[in-house]
């Protein structure tokens, strides 16, 4: 932790997706007091819905500055959340989290990171917040501890102030061993408004009394959620498509 | 080296810029036999003759395709060349080289390599070139073997590939340690027309005679072109704006 200035807090990039876990990930860090840089990346996901809620959660965490960076995945391919596959529906708890998912997008966390840690250099941060959680998603790489060590050690040779001053980066994922239902329980303790965030792989957005983008209740991204609150045993504030959810 | 069939060539992923080196990159990987897939950024860089340049030296090159992929990096700020900072003009090529130069973009090709990984994920290449060198370019973090070695160890915790099927990625910087001038004779013995290429930082776009944008001749750039082509006693056929170059 290195402040720029003695009566500066340090600062940290956050990674904030819109989602549930990014928007604990940020309140831990500012629970840490961190002066928290919230990034979104606009990276050809076909939901837009999704940077209208990181904004929101960026807002409503007090982070200092939001930015969203344009990284145009969708140019090459690979993946469900920026191709024309489906986003499949109604898996069983059970069944989500074997293998690669189709919603894995090649590198994406890696990429995400590199360009976090850009801007981590530019502002004199050294520490890196994200949501990932290798529980629930055990079938994407990039949300593994080892992901993580070999980045910080990546980071450290990547850049001028870890070359030239010997500077260490850390990446935090403080929900990486945390069950859904734990997540849940300490976003509340943090005082997180799950209602500004967005989970649902394939939203169905509609004019319900507001404008208000609803979550389907079916993709492997919303069963996990909903699950999440059931065992936490709280009630959640988004409302979805199906009546069932 | 890993082929998707035995009878189609091996896959690689070539970063190419539009400037000379990573033409040179590029047409080695060419030489070693495999089958190229160019890959360019727009980053926020100022002048956009580059992303001609590279498209240019693909085609040329005889890659079997090239893309150009979006990196905002210029929403982040922190160089010379995505921001308003001046251009450095008139050093020697004694005084190039040392520290971190102001044209530095923080952790630039981390960036551009995660986008190159995810890449090869999707087309199945496991192998990535680009023109870096450690010579010229000492004030680069970002340009020396300990990144690179850093990075292969990264794309293989951060695939799928490498998790589940123990692929390695391999980074080839194969002008690494090569000086200017080697660059300059290596790329004419591989038939490189550094005539396309666009090295210069700060161009001037003129019309002379045709509609090419004329080098400046004075960026440390431009000083380290015309040096390796000096050293190496050939004639640069791109066309500068200063009489002196």
């Amino acid at each position: 932790m290195r402040a720029l200035n003695p009566t500066d807090p340090a600062r940290a990039v956050c990674l904030v997706s819109g989602g549930m876990d990014s928007a604990v990930a940020l309140a831990e860090a500012r629970a840490a007091g961190f002066e928290c840089h919230a990034l979104s990346f606009r990276y050809g996901q076909r939901h837009i819905v999704e940077l209208e809620a990181a904004a929101r959660v960026a807002r409503a965490l007090g982070a200092v500055e939001h930015r969203i960076v344009t990284v145009d995945l969708s140019a090459l391919g690979g993946s469900a959340l920026t191709d024309a596959i489906d986003v499949p529906k109604d898996r069983s708890e059970h069944a989500i989290g074997h293998g690669v998912p189709v919603t894995y997008v090649p590198a994406r966390n890696t990429v995400f990171l590199a360009v976090a840690l850009g801007w981590a250099e530019t502002l004199g941060a050294r520490e890196l917040f994200l949501g990932i959680n290798a529980l629930d998603y055990s079938g994407y790489p990039d949300c593994r501890p080892e992901f993580l060590h070999a980045f910080e050690e990546l980071a450290r040779v990547a850049t001028a102030v870890g070359t030239e001053q010997g500077a260490r980066f850390r990446v935090h994922a403080p929900l990486l061993k945390l069950s859904k239902a734990a997540i849940v329980s300490r976003g509340l303790e943090l005082g997180v408004d799950f209602g500004l965030t967005q989970t649902c792989y394939d939203p169905i957005v509609a004019d319900v009394g507001g404008e208000r983008a609803l979550a389907c209740g079916r993709c492997d991204a919303c069963v996990l959620r909903l699950k999440g609150f059931r065992d936490a045993g709280r009630r959640d504030p988004v409302r979805y498509a199906e009546a069932g959810a």
